[in-house]
């Protein structure tokens, strides 16, 4: 037991307080408000730049941005209420390490993307983009659900977002990949992260908590409140930060009709896969979702609806067979002890979506783009680059994706074994009642 | 027994999989991005047009797409979990359902609205009417809930997807009606219709059933959670697709102050109409909704905000009497076993709602509309019709949709009533247990 | 027991029917739709004044509006959920009374604010300052909650919303305050109104409900709902009325990583002062969200990222402070019986908010605000008024705010001790079964 002493309450507040305080100084010397949301510069660009407050770039981002916030504190967040004793951990955990990763990759992703003059630049796309890094972080979480501290996620956060950071810079600004809804950067790098320090905190002794790590009645109702809005808004997170106009517009639908597509797979295969026909909730809360993540890359582009819809309904099909027969070998022959199956949702369709991005990207012709190939592939437009050459970059960019996590998630989870962190012990895992006061 | 073989092992996966290849096909063949999602049109049109980025109607009508996805999903969904021991087919098989009917009416309307060259176009407002369309499933769905199979729910929405769009085209296209917020097309069609399954498929035995048939303290909360959330956004609802500027704005408001007067009328008659005084959430749950539908064709009109609260209040009194007073009526003497009560929520309030919007056309003016004719009442504003005429025209809009939802929904129910579709026996309505996995 | 009769069959009904008429009949006389609204001067502005639809202020204000439509009902509704046995109570009293109080409040603003030509104009700024009224009704709710009949509550929205509308002209239109998203208009008045009602209405028995005055576990997921759907849109909140383009967006951005601090401020608290180091859903539930209330006044101003994340960690500290060591002293020294802790959550965060206003508007400088000066303090711009003596003024509406609030509330609560207002008896406080046919 000397190892699992899960009293938090010092450790806890220290943490907190020490991040908080530290993000605060951080901000107090390098965060400035942008052009666009500094009173004193907005007006010089309203007067000077003949603009109205309706180019504001709030009024064509804020919608999403609520959307996406939504995906992430509600979504994310009860999604995985679906375990009998662990809701209060599930909703809540989910709650303090998104609202310290929303600061935190706040800076890591300005000092990449929008430092100038000694100072980091923020508006509506960098909250956007935060809310984004908080995701994979949350991707994380759900592959070591029920078996951390809140200790070891706000470290494991911390480090997550830092990697995540650079990763995406490598890929968005060295390699140019395009990838807007984050089919690598936020699913895959995510995914398999978290399936590494999943792996490096493996618990041989976790059959002594399994008696608590399924579901009751009411507990996949909440589930059904997270999975309903993630794909309700994923047309929103995949086109939150594409370019004004058709852009935006395009990859909402293409999202839309990837989803529904993927909502059908999933109850077939669902019912198919099960020896009585039924249908299990753990499937239906998670793979019909998978149509969302497959078209992460590629929904900006010209997929088209049936292109969206094939691919859709590919991710839910291998989605759902990936919980039936995946996630238990992964358990036994691998040691990945993945509560959520987010190798199931983020992990496989993740790379599928890499993948689907290579080739459409490969496939761009001037013809099908027009004009717009500016918008969404920029290094072909200016002749900089041939579409077969950015299809090769997309597939370099999710092989380096998959590096980052491998080792990162290997790193960042030797580093979260050291004792003292607060982790439960294997009797006690996903179990509210170590961390919470719980009325009966 | 025999008639009830309910696994699904093989029968689900074949018609999810059949319906989605075969739309999946007719999506290859016939559906393409329109000129505000392709890139290559839109940036045409931005060149040639001399159109900007902010005037792509995404940006008009993608926050009020999102809240009506919302409704379809969330509200509708959840609604319907307030059974004890029917949560997960509510909201799942809502999601299965609605998941299909949005993609096959982007094909049936399609061929009636968007049809061009051989090629349907396809865009934001196309995704509002689909959703719209799938809406007038889930009330059909609403009157049968519990007492049938996902493959009945998939083939009424396939034949009432087709069926709505034929309903459509004619009133909006060949007669000229206004139903912008849908209380015929939508809420009209859809209660009669699902009534007239439900009467085809009449259970004699559901008495066997009927302790199931109610809720428990916790599936009512999570029915508030749907009532809640189709409160709020039916606004959005019924301005979705009207035109833009003082349109939307107008319908936005009037149905604000319908459903605040209906939510008042619906706590006091329901207070009214018990014996000891105490309040129904079988009330609150559906006819504070009235307000919505009773102005869904006559939102978008100079209906004046007071006009709005008469008709809101009127509503959700009858609503709320029709919930006391009609359905035990309906069951015991027409033989229509409504569980959800589609006819109080949807059917008289759509039907009062037809009548007012005919009403409210035929005293339209020139003095009260100005310039605006010509956005609500073109035929008023060209001079090809006078404001009686428009008002004579809604009246029969209502008469024909009267009559396609009920022979309809007699064929279609006649149709469901083949034996092997999966339907549960009469013992075991309102019952997971026999699609589902649950858990104890 | 003669002192409370809470049979409703004959009041709930007569007051509901009472109130909706009366105001039908003043919106009738009073209430016309505005230039943005109404379709001939809406196209007389398109004609006449060379504007465009997109001038519409709904495609400015509607996202933000239906955020703030959704705290009212979905988050200040399902917060109070928390309660184990009332959860229909909770957010159904809410859903009545807010119902009533954007009908009533559009009337009282609009004598106030939008009173031309004897006619009260409306469009969407008020849809939004309506629901903004209700708010602070609301939070008095929360004060009383599971002590008060829906008639107590119905008449205490009446005469609250009087009392709001009078203050915030004062303070608005007399003292030239700012307070956009109502550090003192709302959450100020809205909690020491409340905690002045409750103190009046004081039950020396209550003891005897204290066993059902706690959560069970399922109760304190749906509150987690409330709380989170608040703290997602908190931004809306507090920059739905702020002027268009940099205001906006900079108030969502401050309100944003204040809200950030304060989660990680209220977790870190939560552990500190619990015995054991367990996190008390109560604090997590309502303390994360100080950061909200605390840039109520400010979150319009330049108040720099670091500015609003320094004052949303003080909030959350002070929050979760007062639930653990105020909350039993105003209970035991003060009789004021707080069922949700307003005092925590609104009244004092408020207060600071209030502070933290007057203190950023008296540093306020030409060189930080530019020519953005004029949207935010127009006072200052124009000349009239030095910032030190707009930080004066913002001082002394704090003030005016608390004597409205506690003078109002006392006087209301003792109007709302008449007797056959159908309050329940100490016995049966935090029951659901005195109004409400629940399901066993």
């Amino acid at each position: 037991m000397s190892g699992h002493a899960t009293n938090l309450r010092l450790k806890l507040p220290a943490i907190c307080f020490l991040l908080q305080l530290f993000t605060i100084i951080l901000f107090a010397v390098f965060v400035r408000y942008d052009r666009e949301t500094s009173a004193r510069l907005w007006h010089e660009e309203l007067s000077h730049h003949n603009k109205s407050n309706r180019d504001n770039d709030f009024y064509f981002r804020y919608p999403s941005f609520q959307d996406v916030h939504t995906m992430i504190f509600i979504g994310f967040g009860f999604l995985m209420t679906f375990l009998k004793r662990y809701g209060f951990g599930s909703v809540a955990f989910n709650f303090l390490i998104a609202a310290f990763a929303i600061q935190w990759s706040t800076l890591i992703q300005g000092f990449f993307h929008s430092f100038h003059d000694g100072k980091i630049h923020i508006g509506i796309e960098s909250m956007i983009n935060a809310d984004f890094c908080s995701g994979a972080v949350l991707i994380s979480f759900g592959a070591v659900l029920g078996k951390t501290s809140p200790i070891q996620l706000l470290l494991m956060a911390l480090f997550e977002v830092t990697l995540f950071g650079i990763n995406e810079f490598v890929l968005l600004s060295v390699v140019g990949a395009k990838d807007a809804g984050g089919s690598m950067t936020i699913h895959t790098f995510g995914a398999y992260f978290g399936l590494m320090v999943s792996r490096v905190l493996y618990r041989p002794q976790l059959d002594k908590s399994r008696q608590r790590e399924g579901s009751v009645y009411h507990s996949d109702l909440f589930a059904m409140i997270g999975t309903i809005y993630l794909w309700l808004f994923w047309p929103s997170f995949n086109s939150a930060i594409t370019a004004h106009g058709d852009d935006q517009q395009r990859t909402v639908m293409n999202t839309y009709f990837s989803l529904a597509a993927s909502t059908l797979a999933t109850f077939a295969t669902s019912a198919l896969v099960n020896g009585e026909g039924k249908l299990d909730m753990v499937h239906i809360q998670n793979a019909a979702l998978a149509g969302g993540v497959v078209v992460g890359t590629s929904g900006e582009m010209m997929l088209t609806p049936f292109g969206a819809m094939i691919a859709g309904f590919l991710a839910g099909l291998v989605s759902t067979l990936g919980f039936k027969f995946l996630t238990p070998i992964l358990d036994s022959r691998l040691k990945i002890q993945d509560t959520c199956g987010v190798h199931n949702l983020h992990g496989m369709p993740g790379v599928l979506g890499a993948l689907l991005g290579a080739l459409v990207a490969a496939l761009a012709t001037q013809d099908v783009y027009g004009d717009g190939m500016a918008d969404v592939f920029p290094l072909i437009a200016d002749g900089s680059r041939t579409a077969t050459y950015q299809g090769t970059c997309q597939f370099f960019a999710l092989l380096i994706t998959l590096g980052f996590a491998v080792v990162g998630g290997s790193l960042v989870g030797a580093t979260l074994k050291i004792r003292s962190l607060g982790s439960p012990p294997d009797t006690q895992c996903f179990e509210d009642q170590i961390y919470w006061e719980v009325n009966p």
